[in-house]
């Protein structure tokens, strides 16, 4: 008989539900469901580019939607019994902290701040705490240099306490009337095991290490002192947080009668700590210590796992370096590219033609040899997450003529993205953390073989597909089998479950030695741009840039 | 009773005629006949992005379509009698030259050549010589410094020797078919006034100063043995030039009976000298000493004169300071972007949709206000003429973020272009030719008061406008009533003639304070940049350029 996991996916924009059968991996139902407030399920300010929020409700709506979908697709099958679902897990976007009240209900709820943008949920890309993010980082080299060496020596204003104390300087009424702020990769399993006493949820060690600057090693969040001499406030925030995280291996609690009944599953089913979709996105592509796995959509997380029985060094520019993020026993690390696909995005929405699309620049873009454009792009239009941590950066495009076409420009961000991916690869293996194998996952991976060849070329490595084309909702359904059990009839490790439940597609995309050669000579120029406008205090002669630009192309148009 | 003249002025797409009252300066009739060949006139290889060529049949069928259209024009005007036209002024572009046989014949109309691209116009935008300028630079600065000097010390791609030079490289057998070369702006008077023996033929001192290394203090065109030293092939081309080239005070000849009557012109009246569409621009916009005049199309030429009977420095970078080029007496100094409305024209054209044109994205770009946009461009996507004279430099945006949408980029190309006049105007400056007075003219100049008036912010200065709408063909005009002379009952100098030809428009833009200060901080930035890209061994920290532009951007949005 089989037993089935579920696994849902917040995303940045709509929610997905996965059934995967817990023995052969096999996806018998899938349901996504789009958000449905503000521009795609994002609350946006037009007076502030930096603002980026999510109502709460759209959450909700969503997992009664994906689920019961995904279920009713599952039940086609012959056999199929909703009864047999024997855990759920949940991976979400984070930093996406909101503020909750006492009784672990967010403000958003309350009818005195549902119109209040800063009583939303603060999304992953909201960067409108820069200047805190500054601010701690700077306080944390003064006052506690640990706490910076973990998460790559720049604090982002993409993090939990970056958003916390933003809000609390620009909105003392929302900011003093939150009890505490809740990642959703907590909040969702809270909510559907009915854990509403914010001291009884369980925050996950993923959440916590990667952008709370929780660590054993200094017992937990960050102390007292430090955060009064941030602000007094952060004080009564920090007296709401637990004294320990947790891993996905453990459960969150069990699923209530209530949404049980609302989602058609057997109430008692254990529900996972939650992790981030990035780190479940690992999970679901089959990480194991040498394997690099790039979760690539608008963004990009690039994660390794290292055995936590070795000893590792910081990685300077790393997002973050979390015993247990990923797996238990391991560290996850963390890195990652602020914008990739939606670098492509911006650029097919500013053409704003129905003929110039993604798949038709695709295709022109492919028809072009390396270095033939004479372009050469950053693609930091939406910061630098790895290795520079500077959300003040932004893109640019060098190498323009009168005779520059848009699918020269694109293939340019498309090349850029792969500088980007190759900076974070040479990072991880310059601090000792060897990538043997590189497996790719997310929607571009699956769909875009033109971007994964020129990866291959770019890295100078072989490229592999992960097989599910929603690793990230596999991944939690991973941890949803592994915290049920042998008890309920699931897998008795992670082992176990990766090596029955996730795979990698049979193609694999090869360096072509010629490309490769010249994107060398590419990523040589590209280097030099990111530091020369990446690195203060670099020094640097770019006059020969835009002429070896040239030469390249010329050779390349012989 | 009325007096006549009528200006020629070859564009890059077309050839226009103007009908001009020599004693008043109105505008009797005017029309425009594009060429026929290539695309918009212009013949191009896909193979090779620098190649623009012309075919020379299309300038003759020109000359006839537009003054038999610009004269039936005139002719709907009560009293106007073509008998009253009494001399023609010619403007073309340059170093616009051709390859022609001993009898003065284009190599083009010969049926060897007639499919050859090489034997066509070279057209003062074609840069397959970059590779032979570069070569002609080092030559000159080793043997005869003093030629570079008055080029701005580097010989361009776009001139005269570099195009001959590399004819005879790549393709010997047009090469050394060619009896001698000659300049557009020569070729078209001598038809006109039936000069074929290449040897009768009064070459311009505009092309030849600016274009060809001539010059009275060096005994004219270069010498044999700097030829020789090149391409022992280069002399015979040399022993084919005269010693003496002309300003356009003087005759180049008197119009035939073959040409008169295809025309239903007077035969015998005279034709001026040939002179670059620029200088005559100047004439057309009324320049003096201490006026910088832009002319404002696909590229720019700033230009100014200085009298000659003071001493005057080299001016590094310029193209040209060559005596007389513009008007008698005076030094003719000559600056230029490589590309203005063609870097609109591109981002347009890239966009491709009917929606967004020059209009839309204007209307849209003037609602920013300066440095809102975080972006700042390099306006060198055709190179930059001045003052790095240097064709394989390229254009560059930066700050793009994922907001970025088209009229912030529009707008950014703008300022670039004006940022690149600010330099030029800087530099004649710096050398002691101080700029009193700005007049703007061409077509953009007219049509854009937005760009006018972010000329004025960026240059600080108040921008007139040229009243005329056709100022070279205007300025052609004024060389063909000068040249009539009292004798036909045309005026009796050229400062008679500007006087009453000439004029600007009512509308001025001044400066506007704001937006100074902010293109102030921006210039700052757009000149590290220049110089980081521009200028091999400069040495420049560029890690704090997006910052800036972000901080200047988030002002100018609160």
């Amino acid at each position: 008989m089989s037993r089935y996991a579920i696994g849902l996916d917040f995303g940045t924009n709509s929610v997905r539900a996965l059934v995967v059968d817990v023995r052969t991996g096999e996806e018998v139902g899938t349901r996504v469901a789009p958000y449905g407030s503000g521009s795609a399920g994002v609350l946006l300010d037009a007076r502030d580019p930096h603002l980026a929020r999510q109502n709460p409700q759209d959450y909700l709506d969503g997992i009664e939607a994906s689920v019961r979908g995904a279920l009713e697709e599952a039940g086609s099958r012959d056999g199929f019994d909703a009864r047999d679902v024997i855990g759920i897990g949940v991976d979400t976007t984070g930093s996406t902290p909101m503020p909750v009240d006492a009784g672990g209900r967010p403000l958003a709820f309350d009818p005195r701040f549902r119109d209040e943008l800063n009583a939303q949920v603060w999304l992953w890309k909201d960067h409108t705490g820069y200047a805190e993010a500054a601010e701690i980082t700077r306080k944390a080299s003064e006052l506690r240099g640990e706490y910076l060496a973990k998460c790559g020596g720049t604090y982002s204003s993409e993090w939990f306490w970056s958003k916390i104390l933003h809000c609390l300087r620009v909105d003392p009424e929302v900011g003093e009337a939150a009890y505490t702020w809740v990642e959703i990769a907590d909040w969702i399993p809270a909510v559907l095991s009915g854990t509403d006493d914010p001291a009884e949820l369980r925050r996950s060690i993923c959440a916590a290490g990667h952008k709370a600057m929780y660590a054993e090693a200094w017992g937990g969040y960050p102390d007292e002192e430090f955060l009064a001499a941030l602000d007094e406030r952060l004080v009564a925030i920090r007296r709401t947080l637990p004294d320990r995280a947790y891993n996905v291996s453990e459960p969150a609690g069990a699923l209530t009668e209530e949404w049980a009944g609302r989602l058609g599953l057997r109430a008692g089913i254990p529900v996972a700590v939650g992790a981030f979709d990035a780190h479940l996105g690992a999970v679901g592509s089959g990480v194991s210590p040498g394997t690099l796995v790039k979760i690539i959509g608008t963004s990009t997380c690039d994660l390794m796992i290292a055995p936590m029985d070795r000893d590792l060094e910081d990685i300077p520019g790393l997002c973050g370096i979390v015993p247990e993020s990923v797996l238990p026993r391991q560290y996850g690390l963390e890195a990652g590219q602020s914008a990739v696909g939606d670098i492509f995005n911006w650029f097919v929405g500013m053409l704003g033609s129905a003929e110039r699309g993604h798949e038709e620049l695709t295709a022109a873009a492919e028809r072009l040899v390396p270095g033939e454009s004479g372009l050469l792009a950053l693609d930091w239009h939406n910061g630098n997450r790895t290795i520079l941590v500077d959300q003040r950066l932004t893109g640019l495009v060098v190498g323009l003529t009168l005779a520059t076409p848009p699918p020269e420009i694109y293939r340019a961000l498309v090349e850029a993205t792969a500088f980007g991916a190759r900076i974070i690869m040479e990072r991880y293996e310059a601090y000792g953390v060897k990538v043997n194998r590189i497996v790719n996952c997310g929607g571009i991976s699956a769909k875009n073989p033109f971007i994964m060849q020129v990866y291959a070329d770019v890295m100078g490595r072989p490229i592999q597909i992960s097989r599910s084309p929603q690793t990230c909702a596999l991944g939690a359904a991973v941890t949803g089998a592994v915290v049920a059990g042998p008890e309920w009839g699931g897998p008795s490790s992670f082992e176990e479950a990766m090596e029955s439940m996730t795979g990698v597609q049979d193609t694999v995309f090869e360096p072509i030695p010629g490309n490769r050669a010249v994107y060398d000579r590419l990523f040589t120029l590209y280097r030099r741009l990111h530091d020369a406008f990446g690195v203060a205090g670099s020094r640097d002669d770019l006059a020969d840039v835009m002429k070896t630009l040239l030469d390249i192309r010329d050779e390349a148009r012989r």
